[in-house]
């Protein structure tokens, strides 16, 4: 009932003027990709999950994805169709737009702030939009789609060509955006990539290859092939049945919990000698396993399948799921507010975020929200590869 | 002449009513404590550090310390003299202020950002106030100064009792804050205290006894002994020359880096294994060793003596000092701004904050202050401990 009442706060606030603007710190607020209404929703976690307002008009936005400025002032939001939109959390309005291509998946912020890298399938490519003007400032074409595109320290990026089984890096801080490394025949088809926590090591993973890719950024000398596991009956073979999201495995620990590509469990992987140790059953195929930002507990779901209304709670110490979480319809996404004290948790077919205390358990708070998928807190901005 | 400018414009925010207030985000501010005037100046990292304004009436500022609400949108700041401060950063005004006691050395926002703590050193114990109406909750009495204050996961605070050699664990998210945990005889004399950046572990730091005190916070059952190494002539025993601040021991590429207690360098710590496996000699004692977030680089800094105008850069991966910059004098602090492409430095005698690149070393702007001290960034809102 609160967040209704809070919600309608919200909508006003975005019909009228801004009257609130500026009344909110920026640094710990939760953006909700609400997918077919092209939507964001802003919530504030720190004021009682309050919705702050919407902000309409950012494209197709099945599969899109969201990085931040680093203030955490705007929320960059790019669509499935290639539209960037730069969305301003405190006056709560869309500042600015430019269609980057016809088929996007990713995006990054450059380090220095001053550019956005979006990954282009159509055409494919990596796409550089200068965040002052929100004009493209270059276009890099790459044979094949791109994928796994991050910022990395030293105001690098890095993503994969799908097509042609490379990974390259650019240099976003020279003013013509060299590509100064590419490494070819990494494994056959990549699909995704992250960095290490540490902003170390970028790693990349393959539909048709059973190994990770890891280049390390200090020597920037090769991609190294990391042996993965495959479980029970589909081991040696890489059937791919989901695509496990990658920003996912997170060290927790010092190990990695990996999705197991077409297995139904996550791997649990030695960070400092890459293999991996010990395997984590689970009821199916995970799609994101997000690390609490204490490190004691991973968050599963499975978003489609018997189990798409389900959230697996692991423990990282004891590697058992404590707790089994039925937070409603296709639950697509899941992200812990700053300090990880709750989880927001979208079921897109019941229009809901859940806001979970992680220690509870318990709901605290359902937001309205209209089909929601993506969630993200402002605090990503801090953090490399996010 | 740029900077002179801003901080004349900064100036006149602070003095008329607050006509950008709302125009930034609170995700990437530094504040920086101006020790003689009592205090704070707040700059932009992501506008060209242009200062915002500057908040007066905070109290003795010697050893003063900050801490920030979730949203980044308020510092919290804790003079000598025990006068706790709120600091709008929107806003650029004091909003609440209360005194904890006559004698403090530092401060913790608890994890749900409800309260915030203070460690006292007259009279003994940690203060606990209230954010909401900034009053005191309660007052807990401990037989010695304390020391080390972290806020850590599960709504937990810890700190060390310099005089009664014990390490202390609050649950602040029980309504009469019990202290659940107390470890006696973990060594000498503790000064200071840390949590590691997996927010696991807590570290004291010693006077009289040459080990660290560890206590895993997943297991809460002991506090360890783990030896440090002493140095030199100074091997087996443990004059302390200088304090070195503990929340220099930042983890970079699996060690740590620690300043050593009566030595002039850094040993480097194994973080998997506790054990020394190098060190680094410096050219004096060490005051604060501080990584790059990236965690390529550790700036050091002298503060007084011979080299107190001087900031070493140590290279983690060889372990060399690969830069050595003269900021001026009486360099007290330094710190990173967020994702660390710059570093800000406090040259306390000069009056000035310099704002080195911190790829090639040159001084992109020097920020006006009045002797100072301290420097904080808001992105520390998001992190345990700091």
């Amino acid at each position: 009932m609160r967040s209704l009442k809070a919600m309608a706060v919200g909508l006003a606030i975005v019909a009228a003027s801004p009257l609130y603007a500026g009344e909110w710190g920026t640094g710990a607020l939760m953006v909700i990709i609400e997918r077919e209404k092209g939507s964001v929703l802003v919530v504030d976690s720190t004021q009682d999950h309050k919705i702050l307002g919407r902000v309409e008009g950012l494209g197709v936005l099945q599969h899109a994805s969201i990085a931040f400025s680093r203030d955490g002032r705007y929320a960059y939001v790019i669509s499935r169709d290639s539209l960037l939109s730069k969305v301003d959390l405190i006056q709560l309005k869309l500042t600015a737009q430019v269609k980057t291509g016809s088929s996007a998946v990713g995006l990054a912020v450059t380090q220095d702030g001053r550019h956005i890298a979006v990954s282009q399938y159509k055409p494919p490519g990596v796409v550089i939009v200068r965040d002052s003007d929100f004009k493209i400032a270059k276009t890099i074409p790459t044979g094949g789609k791109t994928v796994g595109l991050v910022d990395a320290p030293d105001n690098l990026l890095v993503f994969a060509d799908m097509e042609n089984d490379s990974v390259l890096v650019i240099d976003a801080g020279k003013a013509d955006f060299p590509v100064i490394k590419k490494f070819d025949d990494v494994g056959a088809e990549p699909y995704d990539g992250f960095l290490t926590p540490d902003a170390r090591r970028y790693v990349a993973g393959f539909f048709l290859s059973p190994w990770m890719g890891v280049l390390d950024l200090w020597r920037m000398d090769k991609v190294e092939k990391i042996p993965l596991p495959a479980r029970g009956d589909l081991s040696g073979e890489m059937p791919v049945l989901k695509v496990p999201h990658l920003e996912g495995w997170f060290d927790a620990g010092g190990y990695l919990f990996a999705p197991i590509v077409g297995g139904e469990g996550l791997a649990v992987i030695d960070a400092a000698t890459w293999k991996t140790v010990d395997t984590i059953e689970l009821r199916a195929h995970p799609i994101f396993a997000v690390v609490r930002p204490d490190q004691r507990q991973i968050w599963i779901n499975y978003a489609m399948g018997k189990y798409h209304d389900t959230v697996d709670v692991v423990d990282v110490d004891s590697r058992k799921v404590i707790k089994t979480l039925t937070p409603g319809g296709k639950v697509f996404h899941l992200h812990f507010a700053l300090k990880g004290m709750v989880a927001y948790v979208s079921s897109y077919a019941d229009n809901s975020v859940l806001v979970y205390d992680t220690k509870t358990f318990e709901v605290i708070t359902r937001i309205p929200a209209q089909g929601p998928s993506g969630i993200f807190c402002t605090d990503r901005a801090g953090k490399f590869g996010l």
